[in-house]
């Protein structure tokens, strides 16, 4: 760990927005040298008697720890390790929040569903504290962190501190819909970079703020990069060490500041092994705290000796989206402006969540929940085999590293008809399916929730750069059709330029049934050989 | 009611902002056409899987909705009112959510914890939806609902949906704090409109509008009216049936949007009479209904026959803070609107929050909920009571409609010294206590949280208009230091000038005890006396 004191980080501020800059500090900081004082009696807040809050208590029953087998299950029973494991599944803990402590300090309804701080419930808090401390162990000593409202409006927040509109942030060339569709309309610009198997690609990045011309592009260079280095939304790729420590180097030399939105951290999947190879227990990760240290780092670790990334943590994908509960960690220079808009909107998140989570939390304890994210990790682990699997079954897969474009330099799969033999020839079939031709290719993911299908139109018939967007359209269409739905490639193409010769499709594998994702494999592959008829 | 369909109402959206017009159609609605669809397998969206959601039930005890009395109790036991309630409770009601609900359509984890719909719980938007029909009964059929995660945010989405920076709202002279530290960052300027005891004056405001120099303003005229019409904070005013026709027909006039923010709106606690005259049972309300047919009318009811008001509720107050949940209601241009903003940001409120008070809400029923809304009422009546009853014991108030300023026309009671007898003459006293000078006036709030104080700093020995904000801090910092907390007139101060003569506290009786409440207006008075010497 390079440690660095907070002190000795850079000040970026000058970086803040417009907005962010006028946001002062909150109108009762002026009272605050009073507040909390014992003894004194307070009648200037609004804050209704909690007497009349009509919740008593709340209970809920949780899982165990390890609910969730620390093995993944063996391949040849991959259809059946969502039942076994619920089949066999561990006794539930009740937690109880009263709404009157039995202790004073112990957490209650009287105290927490009241109008709070708005920098997170204090159990919640130092909860987060130590498990940022033992798991991103970042690069400069006491980050600022406070709470959100979810990582959707969490980032919404950071490109309202860090740009003025009309300004542009560094994207993926395919990036998370919902930050294109959260900046263009507030008149953020993204500026898209192109991407390989590993993300965002360094010589790219220096290309565009080298050569940014202010006055050919009407705003001022980027000094804000948006990025999922983990198992990427939509394309699944992950951002490994080397490449983190590229970017980051870039971004001191421009001033730029990295906002890490890293929903699928902890879903890190490991490289896919076909099931003709996989080996029972052969990539068992028995110890938690071992595994913790396996992951690849934050940008808040080893990298930020700068205190120039915002990192955003969330537990929609380890507890529940509904939650719309997470976490900032960063330069106190940011947290704090984040924490001045909080005040005037979210007032960082629900109670009845931050309450229920945080007694989840400290009920499973540091060691307790890392246990619980590596049984979350090995389930969309073997979702992830299983639907590649099915692609196996449905599909000829070869393995390759000549696949041009974002899939440069990955082990990519070329997908071509099932019937197709490597070296045989097939221009005497009667049948005018060119079964040699490669329909699509696919990077299997190591992280996340999302397996990215690049079909090569340059194989279809009607093939002609100005049907390229029609094509992407008729195959979803046609896959719709015949009852499956993915998530067309446009949706995530922050560039608005097509790429004429390919089409994507983002297959999620981390809610469907074994049945439904065989299924889904089966319609996907009947459609496409129709297609390319 | 005036019905006057949805179809007839004007079209409003010129008043959009630029990034609001800006806001198309979110990118899923474009796949719409096939979710949903039987038998379609969805592999598009980014959906964990419910199984390793580690909640397996939620339960909480919940007060029966007639805990609270329906009547008020005895002015002889004021003191004891929150004891005889605790001490008489009836028995809770257990509410339980199961994560795989019991028969289809049931309420459940799995369904609820997920990422969701935007425009809220399916089973909370038809508990809402009926509520606003039978309860606002607007003057419009069918309005467009929403949840929002409470009134700030929701705030906070609808000035950012109206106005682009630079551009004004209109509010009153003193107004909601937090209001005014979120948009003055963010570049939108509060048109401060001088008020009176029922709020905004017509005939200021049309001043205001119809003398509207863009050049000299340096912005065009304000197209949106910000209001907390009941039991305004800070000031404790509620605008009338009257106040609010004029104060339309204004904005329909000089077509403005009407954002009308009441979280007070069912702490409606009627006009105060002074303990030696109140009588037992003279104001007990005991129907639930008949109390509902009682309340001055929301904007959306009788008046917005044109769509042009945006109304915000919350469960803050009625439910509990930490909810960060509510509701906006209003004409559908807008809350489309307001969707696509949530979509990019809170996604409309936590979850667990809207399954908890969803559940609490449907086990209680409509009948429920307003009876639980009027044991609500009750209690903060009683608290007004009691504020206002040891005001009445640490000073001489004297009823009068001779005020001037924001209290004009009210029945406002004027305070002085304890020892002074109307009519008699001080002029010979030892003391150098003038006890005939009036110190400072209140006007019993009718509804609210609130009670506004206005100190007349020209009867103070050091007055001199340049120290008028000095002195209003000197007695706030003098009232801090003896031990009790209001809140100082400054903190909501839209228009930023100071009024020399005089100073504004406001004293919140929402949720200290009895004793302290009693204490603190004896502190008060001691400190008045000594700060008048």
């Amino acid at each position: 760990m390079e440690a660095v004191n907070k002190q000795n980080a850079i000040d970026l501020s000058h970086h803040l927005s417009d907005v962010a800059r006028a946001r002062g500090v909150s109108p009762l900081k002026a009272l605050q040298k009073y507040f909390g004082q014992p003894g004194i009696i307070s009648l200037a807040g609004g804050l209704p008697s909690p007497a009349y809050f009509p919740f008593d208590s709340l209970s809920g029953e949780i899982q165990a720890s390890d609910a969730l087998p620390a093995t993944p299950s063996r391949p040849t029973s991959t259809l059946s390790w969502l039942w076994s494991y619920l089949s066999s599944k561990k006794a539930d803990t009740t937690i109880s929040i009263p709404k009157y402590p039995a202790h004073p300090g112990d957490i209650n309804l009287a105290t927490t569903l009241q109008y709070s701080t708005v920098e997170g419930l204090p159990q919640l808090r130092s909860f987060i504290d130590n498990f940022v401390d033992k798991v991103y162990r970042p690069a400069y000593a006491n980050p600022a962190i406070i709470t959100h409202a979810g990582n959707t409006d969490g980032w919404d927040k950071v490109v309202h501190m860090l740009c003025n509109p009309g300004e542009g942030v560094l994207v993926d060339v395919f990036t998370y819909a919902t930050v294109l569709a959260q900046m263009q309309p507030a008149g953020y610009k993204p500026i898209p970079v192109d991407i390989d198997f590993q993300g965002m690609l360094p010589h790219e990045l220096v290309a565009i703020l080298s050569n940014w011309d202010e006055v050919a592009r009407g705003m001022p260079r980027p000094h804000v990069l948006y990025q999922v280095p983990v198992g990427q939304n939509p394309t699944g790729m992950t951002t490994g060490s080397r490449r983190k420590k590229e970017l980051y180097d870039i971004c001191v030399e421009f001033d730029i500041i990295i906002v890490e939105d890293d929903p699928y951290y902890f879903l890190q999947e490991g490289p896919y092994v076909p099931k003709a190879q996989r080996q029972n227990g052969a990539d068992v990760i028995r110890d938690p705290e071992h595994w913790i240290e396996t992951l690849s780092p934050s940008y808040l670790s080893r990298f930020d000796h700068q205190g120039r990334v915002i990192r955003l943590d969330s537990f929609s994908k380890t507890i529940a989206p509904g939650s719309r509960l997470g976490w900032y960690t960063g330069n106190p220079i940011f947290i704090e402006k984040l924490q001045r808009n909080n005040e005037v909107s979210s007032f960082g998140g629900s109670a009845f969540s931050s309450t229920l989570i945080s007694t989840l939390l400290n009920t499973w304890g540091h060691d307790g929940y890392v246990r619980w994210l590596l049984g979350i990790r090995n389930q969309y682990t073997e979702r992830r085999n299983f639907l590649m699997d099915c692609m196996h079954e449905e599909f000829s897969l070869q393995a390759s590293y000549t696949e041009k474009g974002i899939l440069d330099g990955a082990l990519v799969y070329l997908a071509r008809n099932k019937s197709y033999l490597p070296g045989r020839s097939y221009s005497d079939e009667k049948s005018n399916v060119d079964y040699g031709n490669v329909m699509f290719s696919v990077v299997p993911p190591t992280s996340g929730m999302f397996v990215w299908v690049r079909v090569n139109f340059e194989n279809h018939a009607n093939y002609s750069p100005e049907f390229a967007k029609t094509l992407e359209m008729k195959l979803w269409t046609d896959i719709a059709e015949a009852g499956v739905l993915f998530a067309p490639g446009w949706m995530f193409n922050a560039s608005g330029v097509e790429t004429p010769h390919e089409g994507h499709y983002r297959i999620s594998f981390s809610n469907a049934s074994t049945e439904d994702m065989r299924r889904a494999l089966q319609i996907f592959a009947q459609v496409i050989r129709k297609f390319f008829v």
